[in-house]
């Protein structure tokens, strides 16, 4: 197809489908003649991931390529999948200093949570306790405790889901696409059911 | 104390703090000359929770600016908190037609979720939805209700923590800041959580 279709099949407009193409998130299409390419079904795909992680997964123009990178490359071996698809993605939340993490780092132990202490997203955790305590919300251990539970159910059926693909390049876009595509759906489920709860605490 | 202890006492810029004013989300000091103006307490704690809204909770001017309107009303009855809350707030991703959201609806009623389906949460939903899928994230209903399961422990959280309150102006304050707030810090445990899932699944 010619990238006005490309543009049509998509439904993103044809400067921005040239501003993927200059910045590198769009790869060329099969050149026909000195002023024509070809596009085909890998390019509406790809085009349709951009759009959906700058969109909906806010992330910049600089974290889409990160991304694609990861997807491009060649497949990690399992055990190092999911820190290829975490180094790929932006921290949540700007890390704060390594010894800024204390309190935090002490609660991931008291939790039984191994994870990379000295890694970025322990430094996100902290500053995003940090700044809801600053806005007024105290959030003690106990109810961070609940909240991580809660977490890790939704990471269970996130590695289900990766465990079910066909191939590691399948496994690896899951991963890495699924983590920024699948927080949205979070967000809104949890306003949701926040509806829900208090109806029925309101006996509604 | 002036202006410039409020930087200080805050850590937030002068330029920045005088753009607050300007905006209308901080309120002006009591003034004590003619270029002078005293700032108390109240304006260090306004000043941390507009920054917190900005930086973490990712807000821009015109949402901070409708939250701040909200906590400074006169208290919601508590049926119409959580409303008044979540109007406050943008959605969390922009919503789809009401037209679009039937899928979404429908999954809605079979789980049992008493919500307001015509509103725009449903909208994000099943927007958000729409574009995991499009970026190529499958999200079988299994997966959509299991991730629902986890967001409605989150909620049971959250509004037990309102419920600990001291007053209606408290509650309000809870329910719309730690819900801006609190996201952060959810999206940070998920991807700790996938880390924490993954490396006991390869046994490591």
């Amino acid at each position: 197809m010619r990238i006005s279709e490309l543009a049509e099949a998509t439904g993103v407009a044809l400067p921005t489908l040239k501003y993927y193409l200059r910045e590198g998130l769009l790869m060329p299409g099969e050149s026909t003649s000195r002023t024509r390419a070809e596009y085909a079904e890998a390019h509406v795909e790809r085009v349709r991931l951009v759009r959906a992680l700058v969109e909906s997964g806010g992330l910049g123009i600089a974290a889409v390529r990160s991304v694609l990178a990861a997807l491009d490359g060649p497949p990690a071996l399992s055990h190092e999948l999911l820190g290829t698809a975490h180094a790929a993605l932006p921290p949540p939340v700007e890390p704060v200093p390594a010894e800024a993490t204390e309190e935090v780092r002490a609660w991931l132990e008291e939790l039984g949570w191994e994870v990379w202490l000295d890694g970025p997203l322990v430094g996100s955790l902290a500053r995003a306790v940090a700044d809801a305590r600053a806005a007024g919300v105290e959030l003690p251990p106990a109810d961070l405790t609940a909240y991580a539970e809660a977490a890790r159910a939704v990471a269970e059926v996130d590695l289900a889901a990766t465990g079910r693909t066909a191939t590691p390049a399948d496994a690896m876009h899951l991963v890495v696409v699924g983590t920024v595509m699948v927080d949205p759906v979070l967000i809104t489920l949890r306003r949701l059911a926040q509806e829900v709860v208090s109806r029925e605490a309101l006996g509604m």
